[in-house]
């Protein structure tokens, strides 16, 4: 079992990375109850909710159970539909009303047993009822592993608009229990590992290397890649979170390909594309901007468009109007009155803020077609 | 005009006290230009939404538009129905549906215009819509003026109880223009004295003697009464704040009555007793608990009772069983695994946070008749 801290002071938390972490016999019951879960010595027991969603539900709450020291049936559960579209108010007012039903007070727990979905949704409950309750994140999909169950971002869904409404609000513990990951869609997996390849593009040329060497591996979901991927993504997400909690600078960079992205699902009414799947196409937009702009090469921009095709993700956006998706991005709220920010970079690793990109740069993105940039086919060592 | 400050550091914010501070050449129109409500130098102006309720909106709405030097038809405004009934997840979601249709970003204004109900519910709105926007208080009751509107509680009620959900998000500004108080209901008015008096019954033995005194011109609303009483108030409510934003300590004096009148309006369905109604019954019982456990002398139980009777307000319970009181404490988000928490006084002015309450002596003031406690009828002197 790997140990992460993420850095930030009376709401620090530790990141537990490991296989089996779930497993009655396994290094997470001791995490679990270090953490007094289920006893404060002297006092009583905290009680606690479980959020989870009904394909989770079936694979891992009966382990989490079995954590707890308690028959599945004793642990108060809501299971809530999976999918992006139930990331609603409704739900988050589910989880709300399923708090009170479950007697939980200002020092109880409420437990996110799932992806990104569930978390984010668990998450805003933790931060809102009673004005904020503790929460453990404990993710069962890559993405969520490797990032929206770190760093305090939760959040649902308007009619207008994705994660529109949320908190900042930090977990008491993540717990990545990579065994989880077994009973994982092909494609949710990937689509996790656009975030994983994020990182790399951010800040961290030496990881990109590293994915482009370990492909095979990747795609065969190998647990020591696996394993290597969730503690080098968590060490990102911790450092730039413990350095801009409330994302004021640094913590943007991790929007790298999220404009674009954000702005294709909501064009395609969260249906269709992953959230990982839209962030790939988005960071090969980002880069063809970058290249657009005369910031980075073609070749930075083709190496990135090959490695996440290698990994089986999408790059090429669906034909949708440029003006449809042009409106989502004006909506997006990484934007500001003065006007659009980007995330480009000056080519892998070296990723900045720009904030006075042209609109007609972006729009020429919006519309190009698919395809590499470089001269002739695509050079990953170009 | 009076300003105080909330010394909260960089979340610190400006209290104004006056008359008229909304009218069209008063000082309110400078003080919300000078916070760049409408102009930010050298860049564009901040978009707003302003939130606030059908009665409200018919009296002061458009004066706060001159105060914008808008018309009111271009000022987006959400109007809400008014009553603490509509203090729901639904209307939350209409005022987050309501930002983002304005167009609302991450550096624009959300402006409360209203009561306890509408600061709460659109304090909450700017505490969640893009995970935090700014917010204006412009509290237009005496309640909202003298407690709710300062402080940064914001929250709604769920079916099991009020204010189970919110946050604690400050606003940038609260603007208390005393002479909106004029178009205030009687009852409503009489409500916002019963805080008044908690913080007279708190801390405050020399404003509880003026109190006393001035019975006759606070009962007439005379405009001098109504600005003193707001200033120390607020004063006060600056200061437990600056001293313990979150509730950690202090604070909680702030909820002398409020656990018992918690259950009361709870067990009533929010119907029948205003908020400041329920807390001066909450603190007539929590003076009589503190009696009956030895604490304090019946004479000072009795000149509080007096004083509120004096005030034109409610200070016995109506009848209620005492199991639906106590099912209803039991749920109070202040009370935590370790028991109920009373904050209780050793007489007028001495008020302390106690957490280890015999259950049997909260029943039995739950099942107490009506009346003074001292000797003979009631001795305000004695």
């Amino acid at each position: 079992m790997n140990r992460l801290d993420v850095a930030l002071g009376e709401r620090g938390y530790p990141i537990l990375i490991g296989a089996d972490l779930l497993a009655a016999s396994g290094p997470g019951q001791d995490a679990l109850s270090d953490l007094q879960l289920c006893a404060v010595p002297g006092g009583q027991p905290h009680r606690c909710l479980v959020v989870t969603d009904e394909n989770v539900a079936r694979h891992h709450l009966p382990a989490l159970a079995g954590c707890l020291q308690r028959a599945p049936s004793e642990l108060p559960t809501l299971v809530l539909p999976a999918g992006e579209q139930h990331k609603t108010l409704a739900n988050f007012g589910r989880i709300l009303d399923a708090c009170a039903a479950a007697g939980l007070r200002r020092d109880d727990l409420l437990i996110a047993l799932g992806g990104g979905v569930i978390g984010d949704l668990a998450g805003f409950a933790a931060a809102s009822y009673m004005r904020g309750i503790d929460f453990l994140q404990i993710p069962t999909t890559l993405l969520a592993m490797v990032d929206s169950s770190v760093g305090g971002k939760t959040g649902l869904n308007l009619a207008a608009g994705k994660n529109l409404a949320g908190a900042f609000w930090q977990p008491r513990l993540v717990l990545a229990d990579t065994a989880t990951l077994t009973t994982l869609d092909r494609r949710e997996y990937r689509a996790g590992l656009a975030e994983v390849v994020k990182y790399a593009a951010i800040g961290d040329p030496s990881l990109f290397e590293w994915l482009v060497a370990n492909v095979a591996a990747i795609n065969a979901a190998d647990a020591g890649a696996v394993a290597w991927m969730v503690e080098q993504s968590c060490r990102h997400k911790a450092a730039i979170v413990a350095r801009d909690e409330r994302e004021h600078g640094d913590r943007a960079l991790l929007n790298l390909g999220h404009t674009f992205g954000h702005a294709l699902e909501a064009a395609l009414d969260y249906q269709g594309l992953l959230h990982g799947e839209a962030v790939a196409i988005g960071m090969v937009q980002a880069a063809r901007l970058s290249t657009q702009l005369g910031l980075a090469s073609a070749a930075d921009h083709d190496r990135l468009r090959t490695l996440l095709v290698d990994l089986g993700l999408p790059v090429d956006p669906p034909a949708l109007p440029v003006e449809r998706l042009e409106h989502h991005m004006a909506l997006d709220k990484k934007a500001s009155r003065s006007g659009l920010r980007f995330v480009l970079w000056r080519g892998i690793g070296e990723a900045f803020i720009a904030t006075d990109v042209p609109a007609e740069a972006v729009r020429e993105v919006l519309g190009a077609g698919p395809g590499a940039l470089g001269p002739g086919p695509s050079q990953p060592n170009g």
